[in-house]
């Protein structure tokens, strides 16, 4: 059994716990949360489901780690590697392998390469592994196109999107992304920094560059609304028409002046309501040309906690060192215990 | 630089041959083939590209490993386990890693569990990797579908197809496909096994089955007929209305009486006389549920040569023993020499 804690316990690491309960060979024994109104409270109660795992959250992470001793700490507590280094040092220290869905981390060297440097000599040092991974950045817009070119003779551009709906998240993200806003304000907010868009085109752009070696030498990020047509509303925000449902956020990976990758992420709630359908679009020019389509996208939520948990042998296995996705084995969905085979 | 020995100068060996002149880092040192046109000739020449390479294509494999002492060797010279097995002990006893494209070797295991032993015991003692690869078994319907499941928290099951056009292939090919035959004689070249259809249905099933652990106790075929309603007709085959133009081949893996796995490939020849669109077609029921699609199909010939080749430095780097492509990393498209970038 690979002796699991995790260490965040919002939407995201409340479904890695749901789903480590569920796959075989894995053993929760820790879950670490600072949030006041999640600690002490059960792991089984925290999910909803009907009886204790006998697992309580706690908020001292390094008294977790010390007294559980875990093989693997899978980190969902921050999108950036500046936030996520300290817990990841006391990780390290303990011995433990570390995966993280942090966007940041998919590939630290492109935001914080001194901090990047540090993780892989202390990676080393204390023979453990560390790994970011997610949906995107992670795998639609990096691994998998990687992948793709396994067949390729030769690649001399990539073109892929990710076309989603947002409509299942709350105000945090609806802020980020402009959403509600007048265009004049979503301008106003791509300038300073509060209409942030996607994180992660630099990181999806350096792991493509890494392995297929574009010779990439600037990235051209554009943040543009999407004005909606007609009036659209979700839980949390109420669009007319001529406001902002969305944010176009796109990013070339240049080489000497021309686009050799172009990354496009539209990301707005409810887009089939101007008909605009949702999917992983992904196009290789080479030796062949490839194009592929996934409609409708991946989820996002669901995709990210899988690939966190279904990651975890294989960084076990891995030799010591901070990791790309592109650099691990081929990912898998991990078999689940028959009780919750579905 | 990788020394490469090529053995096996056919049509998907010659390929990889070119292929390895345009990579960096790699380096042909020897080519092997038995046919006397071949032998002695400049794969320059056999290539049929300007000026010489400077190694000239031999019969004799185990001197060419002898005097070459090769990194690694890629393999094209049959199918079958049975008839690589002699080859790769000499490869394996020469201490060179080994890569082959017979379909078989994909999962050896399946069709020669004995000689797969022997050959995973041999690379185990010999220091050495040996991998079987290529479009379709290794890469269409089984790597790809796996790594696809990275971002899924279930798999129930699987529904996958490649429909291709056989337009390009030869003789041979229109032989074991039973193309240009009656429907009767379809049937009867089924029964006494002269129809073939595809090679490594059995291999793509086990490998899933390896990774999502989905219980398969039983891999059911069925071969039928593309009947022509049109006139179609390539330069070695001609197909009037009525007759066979291709082989539908599919496959399912049960397990208790119920298909887990569905693997369809419809092999033809001109399939767009019929508005047939090509493709490969990938759906995976789960959590989430994904549709896949590439149109048209990757190109069998161009990505079963990438493969092999795309694959020599993983590899070289890998631990000892005989490997499947889902236990491999993530593949990607080596880069090229600046000269022979496109």
């Amino acid at each position: 059994m690979i002796r699991v804690v995790q260490w965040g316990c919002g939407a995201m690491g409340s479904g890695m716990l749901a789903l480590v309960l569920k796959k075989k060979g894995l053993q929760l024994v820790g879950a670490v949360d600072s949030r006041p109104a999640l600690i002490g409270r059960d792991v089984g109660e925290h999910l909803g489901i009907s009886g204790k795992v006998g697992v309580a959250i706690r908020a001292d992470g390094g008294r977790v780690l010390a007294e559980t001793r875990p093989d693997i700490v899978l980190l969902a507590t921050s999108s950036f590697t500046q936030e996520v280094v300290e817990p990841l040092r006391r990780i390290a220290g303990q011995g433990a392998d570390a995966i993280t869905i942090a966007e940041e981390m998919a590939m630290p060297r492109v935001k914080s390469p001194e901090l990047a440097r540090q993780l892989q000599d202390l990676a080393v040092q204390q023979g453990i592994t560390i790994l970011g991974t997610g949906i995107n950045p992670g795998f639609v817009l990096d691994t998998l196109i990687i992948a793709l070119t396994g067949v390729c003779q030769a690649v001399t551009a990539i073109e892929a999107s990710r076309v989603n709906d947002l409509s299942p998240y709350g105000p945090a993200v609806m802020k980020t992304q402009g959403i509600g806003l007048t265009p004049a304000a979503f301008a106003r907010g791509v300038q300073d920094g509060t209409v942030v868009g996607h994180i992660g085109f630099a990181e999806s752009i350096a792991m493509l560059d890494a392995k297929l070696n574009l010779a990439i030498d600037e990235v051209v990020e554009t943040k543009a609304p999407i004005v909606s047509h007609v009036a659209r509303e979700t839980r949390y925000v109420k669009v007319a028409p001529g406001m902002v449902a969305g944010c176009h956020h796109t990013a070339r990976g240049m080489r000497r002046g021309q686009a050799v990758i172009t990354l496009n992420h539209p990301q707005q709630i409810l887009p089939h309501l101007e008909n605009v359908p949702t999917g992983d679009y992904i196009t290789i020019r080479g030796k062949p040309d490839l194009h592929m389509k996934i409609e409708p996208e991946i989820p996002g939520g669901v995709g990210t906690v899988a690939l966190a948990v279904n990651m975890i042998p294989a960084v076990i296995a891995s030799a010591p060192g901070l990791k790309m996705m592109a650099d691990m084995p081929v990912p898998y969905c991990l078999p689940n215990t028959a009780e919750t085979e579905t």
